[in-house]
């Protein structure tokens, strides 16, 4: 799997691309792995400069801070996403999204990298604005395959292509890292499925004018 | 809002309950307020035990640490958590929880206590597990609305409660802890859609064997 490979890169591997790109290789390997091992708060610069074998002067210089080291992890993350599938159908591709997504936050790797960037987006904004850029890059991947079942007849015309994106990976991220509930495939067939009927439905469609809602509840739970 | 309120109760207000109950309604809303102003890894026991006018000793005997004063905290929401809607139609109900969840999520103090308590469980797993036992007690108070929904003939027989209110929260959460994407209530409607088209679809019933998927795709984003 790219990211897990590219989680595996030992410091000081050679990777395609000068001295620069092969600094950032070792130090973002170094940033994955301490994630992995500690999370966001257990981050620390020299560390990750010493586990990279590179310069400390050079991570504070280019990434200055931990929040920075997560940041360009993100980017990375983003810049390296496979492709977004292209089975023939709308079911098949959204199946696969939802498996490729279950695969991510189950792989003992990624899944601790994962939950680390999830909650380091939670108290730095230039984390949270690099997960949102990793998720805007992701459903910019993703939304062409429900462009294609649209365009197949798969789904209506108006159909919100982003929101089918979202929606796919909605319930398992909510077991992920929301209720902490466990992930198993049976839940990435249902995202599908959920979504796969919603779309049918048009329920992705630009919306009406709301219904009138009786009351707004009251109770913030 | 109750869990508001909750968190705006000053410290060493009298609340029902006898000194031990006042001494931990003072302790949590000091707690809530630490959140929401520096996030769980601002907490500090001493602070807090000083914001609440309760000794430090007491806050440590009885909370040991901050992960134990946040799963407090948790456990105090979800006691105070306000009744599941009944409006008389499973439609009205699911609308009116998607609303509530967005009213919390989108709550100025509440919003960064849910996003604080998100983080903790990140990378605590006490914190995990008292988030964890949150949302089990909302998703079982919300769950007779569905089957009341059943009852009356408007989801299939087979329908997976849980899940159904699972699903209503999920997308909401998304935009919220993993896309950091603004959250406005068409998205609370859209839940709500999505949710009831794949409800009359029977997409959340016990689910058939798994169809065959081609290959699990490769690759981790």
């Amino acid at each position: 799997m790219e990211q897990k490979n590219r989680l595996d890169v030992a410091p000081g591997t050679v990777r395609p691309g000068g001295r620069t790109a092969k600094v950032r290789a070792a130090v973002l390997a170094a940033t994955g792995e301490a994630l992995v091992g500690e999370g966001f708060h257990g981050l620390n610069m020299d560390r990750v400069a010493a586990a990279a074998g590179v310069g400390k002067t050079t991570v504070y210089r280019r990434w200055s801070t931990t929040a920075g080291l997560v940041a360009d992890l993100l980017r990375d993350m983003a810049e390296q996403s496979v492709p977004a599938s292209d089975t023939g159908s709308l079911a098949g591709d959204l199946r696969a999204n939802a498996l490729l997504v279950l695969k991510t936050l189950t792989d003992p790797r990624m899944g601790p990298v994962f939950r680390s960037v999830i909650s380091a987006a939670a108290c730095s904004d230039e984390c949270a604005q690099a997960l949102g850029g990793f998720y805007a890059t992701r459903i910019a991947a993703w939304t062409p395959v429900v462009e294609r079942g649209v365009e197949r007849g798969e789904a209506p015309a108006d159909t919100d292509a982003a929101e089918v994106v979202r929606a796919v990976s909605a319930p398992l991220y909510y077991r992920f890292a929301v209720s902490h509930e466990p992930l198993a495939e049976a839940d990435a067939h249902r995202a599908a499925d959920v979504v796969l009927a919603a779309l049918a439905a048009g329920a992705f469609g630009a919306r009406a004018p709301e219904p009138g809602v009786n009351a707004a509840p009251t109770g913030t739970d």
